[in-house]
């Protein structure tokens, strides 16, 4: 009762007038805020700026077509006219979620998952299942190849003479390392006693928690994290629409979209013009609302022109609109066809889209109609401000750089291949890691970083990225020094000697367990 | 017809008010617009916003010499009551463009050159034929060493055993490298039909585009393109002004401009402060308009005081207040005389403004007292914000570092003239590339990325950029693992063995053609 | 006089009218006025600006315990009444400042210094005296090993053959490398005749000058610079508290703080939202005035709830809410108690807070308790947003990684120990550097860039700098590359031969003096 006076009291002095205004709401929502008005101010007042906080699902659902941000035909009575609020997101599908847990009278969880959004966001939820995002995690962990590269980042080494060994990463540092991105599995441990300002209380103890990760594994079984572009608590499609968003996961050297894009003609004018832009509006009209793509703009939103005819339809399946998977695994290849990819086999056996010579896997990835599909979606796009000419230009010689850099992809494979068979690193056919050793992890880099890096200066314009910042400079540099290491061992060899036998030097074939 | 009067219809619907209340167009630019309103709305948005769509030339004429953006002393009748639009860039000097094509009645070229801005703009349109950068495709190009250096970037490679072969790069590679900052030439290959919403047209077909380089070579014959910087199609100089403009080329480690600026005070102030400040100004009034230096205040924008004393003359010479070219070819120097450098011979016989032990060529750069009047003009506008004691240490100190970092430089010059002279590697007496070996990679390294990232950050006061991130640290460090591979490879080469014979290494004295 | 005239001309002119209103100059101010209108206008505009030049002490003495941003209890009656202009900074304390000097009529010093800023902000300097940032001069400087390392860095390496020597490095480049940040000492050398407008002057001639490193030593013997993070002349609290600031010297790859911020969700929160912010307001509003931190939250800046329920105390002891610095010298380790770190020896003699093998110097660290304290006043940060789960867990996580990262440099550090016994390189025991070999850099890049980049990541949820952006996959594969090139020399060494002798290489145990 306190907390409901306290409240009433505090929303007429805190709550900005149109919030108060419009603001119907539910009861549960009214007890949460009693009590996180003051346990936890800042989501709070950063809820209080959000759409949730000030409109209705009912009102959401009157706009428009094309200016609508919800995608249900209706909605439970008891939702409809109260605005979303804490209660709202964290009490739904209760049942469903092995975070449940009795808090204060209700029931309510930790983790809120795209499930809870579906309520209101059906057709996004249902798309972003589609979205290999989504499966960020178990692409990972359950490939063995993905996997083994991860495990060597992670694990542990330990020198001691005469050598070194490898431990397996613990399951903290997978979390804050590759799952930081790909999404953890979030799981339920028990039940914990926690003193607060309100006596004690029992709260959930989860593992991998906290994490955005776009695939992570929810405790109701659901795949990813709206929340890892949509930030809480505001959930702005605004911040959405950023670049900073998709710079969380997309700026290292394996992926410098956002390093790109910041330096490209696009990146200059969003960041000197973007005061003057309207990144709120749902249609998002080009040229008007805003006059140079964000990363959103050519990937995920709902184009308009000023009277309203349809650039692009949003879509939370990413890939709607890219023909290519540009970050090689090992090779730039077209998209998968399932956004669970633990599935394709290369002709060699491997769980690989290409071949390690490069060749295309027969089976799992789009088809050539389903690529220019995707091609004709995204230079629909373009064509807003850029003649057809220019577009047809600008993709013909992205897709020679996709050549070249496979090519400069393949040099360096077959230079590893010639290494593993004569004896100077240890491969596949002696069951060893395929990242383990000096020569393998400069192949791993001559894909990863450099022919990457190229192909994303080349799809987004940024100059040195195909240059000299991780690009062709660095791809002829790694080959060159990678072809003068292995002649120099095969030399060393050849007087009877193998210096890559490890003394000192990592020694398991297999890693190394404790 | 029917687009004259969608047009107008549009035009009370879509231009903002302003815009609909000063805007004599032409008649012919009001043809444009009835069709590129649908087909490319947002640069037709974005030309809206300009001065262009706002102001006629004449009214640009009647601004006060300091306040003038245009140059020219007056214009033809035609075009100076009416805006400038679509067919004012798009069909001026129509006989001299191999681009020109006839399109819905008119004469229309795609690539707008400076020549073309030359109309209203022919000050800044000379001064910038007399800019380095307007030279930068032949300067690269017709320099058989950096031509070399390009080679041994996008050359692509192919390892089949025994050894590693390197084919020319394609021109597609080209123009998606190197070129992309220093200009393609755009040629005419033809002409092509396509099919659009208004039935089928033809259009040229042109190589080498899209481009936006500082040094295109236009199909008018022309130099440049003044859209490098004045961002299509608003050529808002607020924009020309931001450092993002410059950091679409300025970035990488071979000219770490933008990185440096960007942690310096004055990016600091700059990212913290720009929302207060008026950056279209004209003249730029320092302390009011703005309090910290952009790029463009330092090195190209009219700058004056509260009461109108010119700091600084608007020069699109970008290196009139330019004493050192501090990127390093191969070590700083005074700067070029000519926009063209590649007479510019050392007496060696090279093509380049140093000897290999970093003495200034004989002929071709400026003297000493050139230097001085550049320092000065730049040195007035440091003095706006700091003293006088502050700006003599600050360059004394910045001089002092060009020394030290050409000393790291002719370090690791000497010791790749040892390893040519001893055979370790194949230089210049061997008709060998300079660029293709990994020492001599970690050779241009040294002054291309870590020389010049030290002293960008000692002009700009950088800090980390003279250290870790590029800086000192890995002058030292590069140098050091030069000097250990030379003493390894030597020490085996006495056992009667040459570890770079290229069984495996690059093998080409020449570079292999297909 | 005519000084006078001009500048009650310029003041109607110029002045923002509030600035008008509210500023009464002393009269020194207003004859430094006269000329620095016109002499230095952009500083003297961007004070203007400044609250110090639109309130006065007493005014500023009067807000509420929360609000006031002086700490003084009291002013002289000459400073009370007076807006705070250049004489009130720029004569105080003036028989204490060696760089004091007459300067139309007036007793001036070029320097500003921590305690002429003490006269109204007491607790903020003595604060900062306790910062560990105060020492950077002296604790880099005076401790052998670190400036052994600063050495190896600042260098100037001449290769003559047969071999490579190093001079010390001159002054200057010191103060251009790491005394950038650092701070430099800056001293009087004399005073020189100058010219100016106004006839021959005398000013003095600084060492060390320009400079605004934290650890700055003063003519007046107090060490450090406000204007570190305080910029000049507006001296904003807005520009304090935005992380470019911080990027100045903290961006690098050994400190990648606002790398890994940038790309945070707390970064993309910042640079997506901060328009809507208010980052002036005195004490800041967690969930008001801004909605996610920005550097100055977490470490420095007075929080409080909208309540005005203190979150956190202001404190420019940095370290205050620290439990670990996490910048590895070499290994991550509980903060050092007093500023001044030179006084730390390990218990093998050697002035590291660490043993060469990771475990705590015995004394001169914080202990448990203290870090525990330091913990729960960051923590109380955290929880304003975050539940305490997700607190507990994030920092569990976090001191997870600074075990491992340990672990990662000890390996690294053992096979270091192990190469100098072998006699494959030279260390402590020959008396050799511990920096100037091309193993025992890559030890360093270890540490300094790749272990300290995981932990920045891990604390602030920086994602790929803790996997591919100088990350976890480098400390693996730096550790991997040190195994082999250490295996291969053995196995070199084994035949008679020592690759390492320095027929090339570095050659000197003690570096070679000029």
């Amino acid at each position: 009762m306190r907390f409901r006076l306290a409240l009433f009291f505090l929303f007429f002095l805190i709550l900005p007038a149109p919030a108060r205004a419009n603001a119907p709401l539910s009861e549960a929502t009214e007890t949460c805020l009693g009590c996180h008005l003051f346990s936890t101010p800042g989501i709070v007042a950063d809820w209080m700026e959000s759409l949730h906080a000030n409109v209705t699902p009912k009102e959401a659902l009157d706009k428009s077509s094309l200016e609508k941000r919800v995608s249900a035909d209706q909605f439970p009575e008891e939702l409809a006219d109260r605005v979303v609020g804490c209660a709202e997101c964290h009490t739904s599908n209760a049942a469903k979620h092995a975070d449940t847990f009795e808090h204060q009278g209700f029931s309510v969880h930790v983790v809120v998952t795209p499930e809870d959004c579906a309520l209101c966001h059906p057709t996004e939820a249902a798309q972003y299942r589609e979205n290999i995002m989504a499966r960020a995690y178990g692409n990972l962990k359950n490939n063995p190849i993905y996997h083994d590269l991860a495990q060597s980042i992670n694990g542990i080494k330990v020198f001691q003479e005469p050598g070194m060994t490898t431990r397996p990463s613990d399951e903290e540092t997978d979390f804050d390392s590759c799952y930081v991105c790909h999404g953890t599995p979030v799981e339920v441990k028990g039940l914990t006693l926690r003193e607060t300002s309100l006596g004690e209380m029992k709260f959930p103890v989860l593992s991998g928690w906290p994490n955005q990760g776009v695939g992570r594994v929810n405790p109701d079984g659901s795949l990813g994290s709206c929340a890892a572009c949509h930030v809480r608590h505001e959930f702005s499609i605004e911040v959405a629409r950023m670049p900073y968003t998709c710079s969380n996961c997309h700026k290292g050297p394996d992926v410098p979209a956002y390093g790109v894009y910041e330096v490209s003609k696009h990146g200059n004018i969003f960041s000197s013009r973007r005061a003057k832009w309207d990144l709120r509006k749902v249609p998002w009209t080009v040229g008007k609302d805003f006059t140079a793509p964000t990363c959103a703009a050519c990937h995920v939103s709902l184009l308009v022109t000023e009277n309203d005819e349809v650039v692009a339809r949003r879509s939370h399946r990413m890939n709607d609109r890219l023909p290519w998977r540009i970050m090689g695994l090992i090779y730039a290849h077209p998209h998968p066809q399932s956004p669970d990819t633990t599935g394709i086999r290369n002709r060699a056996g491997l769980p690989l889209p290409t071949e390690l010579t490069g060749e295309p896997a027969a089976e799992g990835l789009i088809d050539r109609d389903e690529q220019e599909k995707r091609k004709r979606r995204m230079q629909k796009i373009c064509l807003s401000c850029h003649s057809e000419n220019w577009v047809q230009n600008h993709f013909r010689r992205f897709e020679n750089t996709l050549r070249t850099t496979n090519e400069m992809t393949l040099a360096a494979t077959r230079l590893l291949m010639t290494a593993w068979e004569k004896g100077i690193a240890k491969g596949p056919a002696q069951q060893d890691s395929l990242f383990n050793e000096g020569l393998e992890k400069k192949w791993v880099e001559q894909w990863l970083f450099y022919a990457n890096s190229t192909r994303f200066a080349s799809a987004m314009a940024g100059a040195d990225y195909g240059v000299f910042a991780n690009g062709r400079w660095f791809l002829s540099k790694n080959l060159q020094e990678m072809a003068e290491q292995l002649a120099l061992l095969l030399q060393l060899q050849k007087k009877g000697k193998d210096p890559s036998s490890p003394e000192l030097g990592e020694s398991s074939p297999a890693i190394q367990k404790e």
